[in-house]
């Protein structure tokens, strides 16, 4: 079952009404600016001060375990969502109490756990990449033993942008990997040779219609995602099957929202040309070129969505490049605003320091009929 | 002389910085959403709550006449700017002492005086409907005498969305006219038989380089803006010829930040094809269809000219329709929301009185090429 997700499944959610986001960072930001588009007032909920507060009707700064703000912020909104995986699924729950949770909890349980995540979407019959539990020295010895091509050890729980994974080749020291790892509880997942990397951003609405976007290539570096494209240059039959694995993962969570689904591309000649990576419960930055290229962007689907609106249409009317602004990279914005065509997003932080998204820019072109 | 754009030419306002927005409305809403989107933060100051305090990062109720309110708000932020052109002249200068105020309070001076702003484009030898400064009931009866094919009386001030206006036919009882606007100082304008009006969309930056977005043609009903169509079907060369108006217009005012001039397109036959009814220095509703159909709309644009950033591109990658949603039209929200290809805004206002606009919607089409 999905909690939260089967509320009133009724009537939309009214111009006006609140929505409560967990999170504000410049994903919230977005969603915030979104929702202002659609009549919509939000109200921002996180531990520290950030991109969203700037632009919300009301923002508060309290713990994800403080009850009783907690108790507050879920009657002063009539739906909560959020921006980032790492939520407390118990501070999630406690808010469901109160009022909706979209997507819900079960959708958090599931992407908070590399190894639940891949069991899941595994036991759907859906390919992943090889993965192995870890729960200490012995599994992982056993496990690398099946992998002399090489493998990553990546913690079962938040992980994000890179963080918490460690590339191992045969011969390396495990016992120090265990220990960089601070012994958590990990998967050591097989390293493979694809492609290139996609992703498919599914929205669901809460009477269970799907809208999917088209499908962006992804590349990454040091582990943080650098540049999306769409179109990806996949084959038809290949799109289709992306489609069908997202709309199989989102209807399985019962999701309410905008679901994003990591996926490798094996290549034409692959047995299996596609295994999901991972899944993102809420928009993504492989998704920010919606904003121009699409008349909905991801951003007001996931608020359609949540608010129990009709989705609006995914179509893109135009191709797209979203470049991310990294740490000092966004010391470029004065020759980035002066460059025709660039379509500059800045998250309004304070710092930029090494590795944090400061903000981004899409270039958009005319469809190349065909390429597809 | 441009008061307010005067001020340090060199360098742009940086993200993080604070825009002053006098007006809480739903222009001053969208200029934060796209102050926003640049990392830039919104300060609005309005006489009464409205749409545009619920997305900025802050927001005073104050009157404008208050010295030690506007003194506090031209304190706290970097440079000021408006979305409505009855601002009092007197606040605009008394903020202009502490920070600059764009565009200038020039632009204001000329705007807000039907008479000064005929006799203004006038003098730079710009077409505009003929008219006839009225004082009093002897003017009027003289002006009317010119004018048998009917003429509109119009108070010099405070007009806006066809109030303050009166059609007059030969005949009419003038005394009961001017009593009707209560003796306000007035001009008579004749009554013009145009194939249709069109609006021009120029920004203008800190450093005098414009940017024209293509022009719409707008439909009105009751004196309020109905809907606006890009491409608008005008010949090249009247098209040529009113970028050439708005440019000089533009400059003129040493203006900075987005001017609407409002045009009427005599059709291919007139020995004057285009004239000019009236100028909004602000953004315009007319140029609502920027959002989406440009990858940087007039409310961005405005913003950059106001920070002293460089244009962005006003070049449009759809042909576009916006409809405006007045009144109890915005009822209709569901079914607009579940229509595909509709693009909604809505302005979060609570109560949708007769001849208030709640909301718009956009829809984007290929563009036709070779229709212009």
């Amino acid at each position: 079952m999905a909690e939260g997700s089967s509320g009133a499944k009724g009537r939309p959610l009214p111009p006006g009404t609140r929505i409560g986001i967990l999170g504000g960072g410049q994903l919230g930001r977005m969603l915030a600016l979104a929702a202002a588009r659609l009549g919509l007032k939000v109200h921002i909920y996180s531990d520290e001060s950030g991109p969203a507060f700037d632009v919300a009707t009301e923002a508060t700064k309290g713990a994800y375990d403080d009850g009783a703000s907690l108790d507050a912020f879920a009657r002063s909104v009539d739906v909560v969502t959020y921006e980032f995986e790492n939520v407390p699924v118990a501070t999630a729950e406690r808010l469901a109490r109160s009022c909706p949770v979209r997507p819900g909890p079960a959708a958090l349980r599931v992407a908070q756990d590399r190894l639940v995540e891949k069991t899941t979407i595994d036991g759907l019959g859906i390919p992943v990449a090889p993965f192995h539990a870890i729960g200490g020295l012995a599994d992982l010895e056993r496990a690398m033993a099946d992998e002399p091509a090489g493998a990553i050890l990546k913690t079962r729980r938040l992980g994000y942008d890179g963080k918490g994974q460690i590339a191992l080749t045969p011969g390396a020291d495990l016992a120090a990997a265990l220990a960089e790892i601070g012994q958590a509880p990990a998967i050591l997942e097989r390293r493979l040779s694809f492609a290139f990397e996609v992703s498919v951003l599914i929205v669901r609405g809460l009477d269970g219609a799907v809208a999917i976007y088209d499908v962006p290539r992804n590349e990454h570096g040091g582990g943080i995602l650098r540049r999306s494209t769409v179109p990806a240059g996949l084959p038809g039959a290949v799109l289709a099957r992306a489609h069908d694995m997202a709309g199989r993962i989102a209807a399985a969570l019962d999701y309410v929202g905008l679901l994003a689904v990591e996926l490798f591309y094996m290549g034409p000649e692959a047995p299996e040309p596609l295994l999901v990576n991972e899944i993102a419960p809420r928009v993504h930055n492989s998704g920010h070129w919606t904003i121009e290229a699409c008349g909905v962007s991801q951003f007001e689907n996931h608020i359609r969505a949540v608010a129990g609106w009709p989705l609006g249409s995914p179509a893109r009317h135009s191709d797209a490049e979203m470049v991310n602004l990294i740490g000092r990279d966004v010391d470029d914005w004065p020759a980035l605003a002066a460059t025709p065509g660039v379509c500059l997003h800045l998250y309004g932080k304070r710092e930029a320091r090494a590795g944090r998204k400061m903000g981004h820019w899409t270039r958009l072109a005319p469809i190349r009929s065909g390429l597809r």
